[in-house]
């Protein structure tokens, strides 16, 4: 008779190890060989039954399928049985053992080592392979999902505050049918049609509200950034559009010019009746912007001023609102009285007539297209001989007499360049605000996308939610912490800004620079990461993280490089700590000096560089020491440095150089410890216990997310020790894990209007 | 008469200080008080004198613009004076005896002392304001250029290899008139400007390079993939088109097709006369392939297979090549027999005629405007009782015999279908090196930008390169590093699977998958800083940095999400380990502990671990053994991490969730260490000295900026101190600024046709 499993049901044993070898690949050439070998060792087989068993293992012939499957029922049999297997040894007994009583207890005893010892050599997990074995079976992951534990209407009362009117206002004409998302492929169509939304815009009044309510507007500064914000769920061009004619172009006039200019212009440029521009940067001086060489010559004879670009890469560039529609523009020009330079001043010159015919001397030219912003007609403007009246120029800060002579309150060409670049701080707040709009439509499409999304899933089992995986909550859920403490430290920025006095406007500016880069190139890195978290879809211009992407890619570089801005930040905080340093007398550097001890013995003993306690490390405390730890160190080792480097002889330029990078990291950690700072502060105000619960559990990953960043540094410095950076980033993926649940509506809080979502998440119906 | 700085000499000691708090805003109100308060005491200076003084500092009451100058006139004329001062004091006394003595040497020492005093309180960095003031001044940053220490052709040759007549080839070709750059922003023409690109490669013979002699192809692979790299200077759509029909659809007809699959449509292939896709990915499974729902049922009667879509998101979709002009496709579906599922199998499925109508039962929709490639048709298929031949099967793998039983030399249909997607590796090679080619492109724009333009400068010195800014180098240099050692894996890579064996297949899959992220990740960085690094030039489309990031953002995404090929490569590993540990005696596991120990004796004691002279960070042991350490641990830690899971109780799908972000770990230590090694494998290639000098350095930035970037791990292991992290980070930038100077030509030596370069680095002659 001839030798099969069924006939000779001991060899059943060795079943789950045959399937095992053939259905996965698990084992190599030499694992097979090394299984042969074993079976020619095991002396309770017959020679008979050897041959069988090795026939089944021949790599160079495999079983047929259907004998695949016939092992697979029989290995589901023994599985359903209901006793336990915790190796395959143990399953191919019970599987001998089925129909009668195959193998005895001695036999068990007697084979179930050398068994064992063959399993492990040929390196097999057990226990994973068994559950890999089941058909069915309840996993965590599998049942993960979605969980609403507090009041999204709430959340977004708390989140819009004060501003929750014009914010709602602003939402349902974006959400109305004249301004629904479709973007024209040509250019030109695309620009005609941010122009006719910014006429409606300008038509609600959305214009004016900064503007001084004696020229028609509603003095509401905070509700402007608002504007710019909420607007910025919908088209980006549109959003830049609006910023250039109402921001930068009328608010150039607003803060550079005086009332003859407020009561000339500011009435048509709130209309969209007098469209214009901001001429500051030149193709050779960007970010040096005060290397700006076209000119401004006075003529004494008829009091009037002549606008020259005086070679071609003079010329203003990247202008928006100019290729196509703008009429006049502030134009950045050093003022030359008498063949005598007096700096940077600002001055209204015309470009075009009403009927839009560039004026004489004057040359437009288009640049062209770009990588996002195509609804912006940005501009190229050379300007030859160019003639303006006298009153033309914006003479809040410096003014010609009427000697002819030039005067100004501030003697310092370059400070009084600086305060006029000051007063224009507000475009570093709205552009912020408008990177942390586009991210959290971003967010809102990735969350939602990856809750639907099931792919994969335990054998047997249905697919899974793509968000309910571990390493796709580490990419999406730091962010979505990002955008909260970023909205509140945005909102902090805005309220300085608007309640500032002029004591505070150097702080402000610094604090405004760094807010801007790191705003932006977290919206950079969030889109980036949405982009990739949605797959092919979010390839697909439907679903709108290209545009929102593109669009936002020069947000890092307009209104100040970010490189260039982080400096900014970094020099005025290096400025304050060395004006603070300065006015140290011999106690407060005592106190200063205890200070640092303290910090030694509280929070670099073993007992804190070790302390890997939850509660510890929740502790708000300890988070706001450890940045501000940070903050101090970087800025006071960072003055160090560059003192050492000046005193090695190096040239003051060649040592800033060398420094960069350090100053990065100063404004880095600062920043970092004012949004926590104002996270904080939020939570305090929260009476809500669902809302607290949950925005505690945002703030604890954005603090312990940053501290995961900066580990390094902690390291080197032995503020903390291994043990307790890891066991950071555990509790960062433990709390990527708990706000999965929330993700959705968290999401959902920011209220972004259904018609300014891609077409995976409004799908609803189809998708689902 | 009244006092001035003339009549009154020695007054001239405050007007550096003086100066410096009126020009730059160093100073604030609180110390114009302080400095007030420090007039007040100097009893040398009469009441009168001391009312002069503090009228010059009245924060209320600036000097005039033309005062300032004139103070800034007698400082220039000190500073020229040929005398040195090192602080703003001496200075003083400079200008105070410029004309005659005013102050004798009693006078200074009395006073010295207590305006030094001044000095510091207010924080005045004396050196380094001195060094400000001065006009003209030698910065080393000023003076820093492009010096060509090696010959460029030299290693443009090393680089291309054996590769080089083909590489000259494809660059001739696309550097032709034809292949002018003029992409059009409609859509439907830049699709058949591609098809036309297309057919001419075809014409060239360039399509059927892999396929074999006998077919007409020049079983050529490695020829092949050169072509697909070169190509990638230009339009990537291109390139993916190209990839689309000669690479995934003749492909797979070369790999899963039998010699009749190949009579019949290699030829027209090849010559593009048979247009066709590769359809696999489905709506709702695109990383779960195995998971596709469309089905082939087997009909007895007349052996033929109906294609069907059971349901809406079963769809195939993004499938290139199909929305407008393919005829015919690779579809992958589910064999059904009988009603019995056989696994997922592929066929061949008409899909238009010759005509370009579509064919009964197939329905095709268009993908739609995406982010990138828009010169590449994707579309959606829907099949609805598609009837095929039953030689459609493409059956190297399975058929149906000729009693309608499904036959395969593989039994396991999960085996057999991951074998046959292992045959479409090629998609996985060529895809990280079309991703390397558009790095390339970035950083040589971005490195001659840099070179070439100019922003701020040593005050009254000429402007300076940005490239001369460390924190510009930093972020660019270490990318130009990593395109090189990419450049060398990829070679290696690319030949182990032109001379792979059976038995290495597993191995060259898991490599390929894991390079293929690395590089497209590395990419999507790469374009991301050239970016930003070009400021708005990098914006405008001209310069194409927008296309080249647009397009080749989907490459994290297709040919395997990048994310889960990781996994993929982290599985491998982790079974690699396991067999390596499970085939180990008693013998070879003491030979792994020894081994374990002496790592700890021979690089964790504190010579080594503090160890930072120059010599040993840039020695290659060091370097590797660094690296091994760091694969090793973080493979062996997560087996035993994951075994901990499993025995914990914890399903194995729960198990592996919870591994994830860690098998992204053992993946990428994996790639670092061989990208290191062939890096280190061709160095000792290069026989030309000044070669082996410029590439030593980037293999040097390249080895220092990875272990820079896993610094923390090193510290949490211990394997490194903070003095020694630091001192890698200093190296790093160093290497940055040595680099800086070969930038030019190391970008020059990729040899990239001036048509395929942006307008700002081409423009040459309108830039300079």
């Amino acid at each position: 008779m001839d030798i099969t499993f069924n006939t000779n049901p001991k060899l059943n044993i060795l079943i789950p190890v045959f399937y095992l070898a053939w259905q996965d690949d698990t084992l190599s050439k030499n694992e097979f060989n090394a299984l042969n070998a074993f079976i020619k060792n095991q002396n309770w087989f017959t020679k008979a039954e050897k041959d069988f068993l090795k026939s089944k293992i021949d790599y160079a012939s495999p079983p047929t399928r259907s004998e695949l499957f016939h092992w697979k029922e029989k290995i589901d049999k023994a599985l359903d049985s209901g006793k336990n297997s915790t190796n395959l040894t143990e399953l191919g007994i019970l599987m001998a053992n089925a129909e009668r009583p195959a193998l005895n207890e001695d036999d068990i005893k007697k084979i179930g080592v050398s068994f064992a010892e063959m399993e492990s050599d040929l390196g097999i997990m057990s226990r994973e392979v068994i559950s890999g074995l089941r058909k069915q079976r309840d996993t965590i992951t599998d049942k993960y999902k979605t969980v609403e534990s507090f009041d999204v209407k709430k959340l977004t009362a708390f989140l819009d505050g004060t501003q929750s009117a014009v914010i709602n206002k602003v939402k349902a004409l974006i959400s109305s049918q004249e301004f629904a998302l479709n973007i024209p492929t040509d250019t030109m169509e695309y620009r005609e049609k941010v122009l006719d939304w910014s006429k409606i815009l300008a038509q609600h009044g959305l214009g004016s509200y900064a503007y001084p309510k004696e020229h028609g507007g509603k003095g509401d500064i905070e509700g402007y950034f608002s504007i710019m914000e909420t607007l910025s769920y919908h088209d980006l061009s549109l959003v830049i559009k609006f910023g250039v004619q109402f921001g930068l172009w009328g608010m150039s006039i607003l803060s550079l010019g005086t009332e003859k200019h407020y009561k000339k212009y500011l009435k048509d440029i709130a209309s969209l009746k007098l469209p214009g521009g901001f001429a500051m940067t030149e193709t050779h001086h960007g970010s040096n912007v005060k290397g700006a060489r076209t000119t401004a010559i006075y003529n004494h004879k008829n009091r009037t001023f002549t606008i020259n670009t005086p070679e071609k890469y003079d010329r203003k560039e990247y202008i928006g609102n100019t290729a196509n529609h703008g009429e006049m523009v502030t134009v950045f020009a050093k003022l030359v009285i008498d063949d005598k330079d007096y700096g940077v001043n600002a001055f209204v010159v015309p470009i075009r007539d009403s009927d839009k015919n560039t004026l004489q001397g004057v040359t437009i030219e288009d640049c062209g297209h770009k990588m996002g912003l195509n609804g912006v007609d940005n501009g190229i403007l050379t300007f030859k001989n160019v003639v303006i009246p006298y009153e033309n120029m914006l003479d809040r800060f410096a003014r010609v007499n009427e000697n002819g002579e030039f005067e100004s309150p501030i003697p310092s060409d370059n400070r009084r360049f600086f305060t006029m670049l000051g007063t224009l701080v507000g475009g570093r707040i709205g552009i912020p605000r408008s990177a942390l709009a586009a991210a959290k439509t971003g967010l809102t499409t990735a969350i939602k996308y990856g809750d639907k999304r099931r792919q994969f899933g335990p054998e047997g089992g249905q697919e899974v939610p793509i968000l309910n995986y571990r390493m796709h909550q580490l990419r999406l859920m730091p962010y979505l912490a990002n955008a909260y403490a970023i909205h509140f430290g945005l909102q902090y920025l805005t309220k300085r800004f608007v309640n500032r006095t002029e004591d505070e406007m150097q702080e402000i500016e610094a604090l405004a620079a760094g807010m801007k880069s790191y705003s932006t190139w977290n919206t950079r890195d969030t889109l980036q990461e949405c982009r990739e978290a949605c797959g092919g879809k979010g390839y697909l211009s439907e679903n709108r993280i290209d545009d929102l992407k593109n669009d936002t890619e020069i947000y890092t570089t307009f209104e100040g490089d970010n490189t260039v801005l982080m400096q900014l930040t970094a020099k005025n905080r290096l400025g304050e700590f060395r004006k603070q340093f300065g006015e140290m007398n011999v106690s407060t550097i005592f106190s200063y000096v205890v200070d640092k001890a303290k910090t030694s013995i509280t929070e670099k003993n073993p007992i804190a560089t070790r302390n890997t306690d939850d509660s510890h490390l929740k502790d708000k405390t300890f988070q706001l020491q450890a940045f501000h730890y940070r903050e101090k160190e970087i800025v006071s080792s960072a003055a160090r440095r560059f003192k050492r480097l000046i005193d090695d002889g190096l040239e003051a330029f060649d040592a800033v150089n060398v420094m960069h990078p350090h100053m990065i990291q100063i404004a880095d950690s600062f920043l970092d410890r004012v949004f926590l700072e104002q996270f904080q502060a939020q939570l305090e105000l929260v009476t809500d216990e669902g809302l607290k619960e949950v925005l505690e559990r945002l703030y604890n990953l954005f603090a312990l997310n940053k501290l995961e960043q900066h580990k390094a540094w902690y390291l080197e410095q032995g503020y903390m020790e291994g043990i307790k950076t890891k066991a950071i980033r555990k509790m960062v993926s433990q709390l990527c894990w708990e706000i999965r649940q929330d993700a959705v509506p968290l999401v959902d809080a920011f209220n972004i209007p259904d018609s300014c979502l891609g077409a995976i998440v409004t799908n609803k119906a189809a998708e689902a």
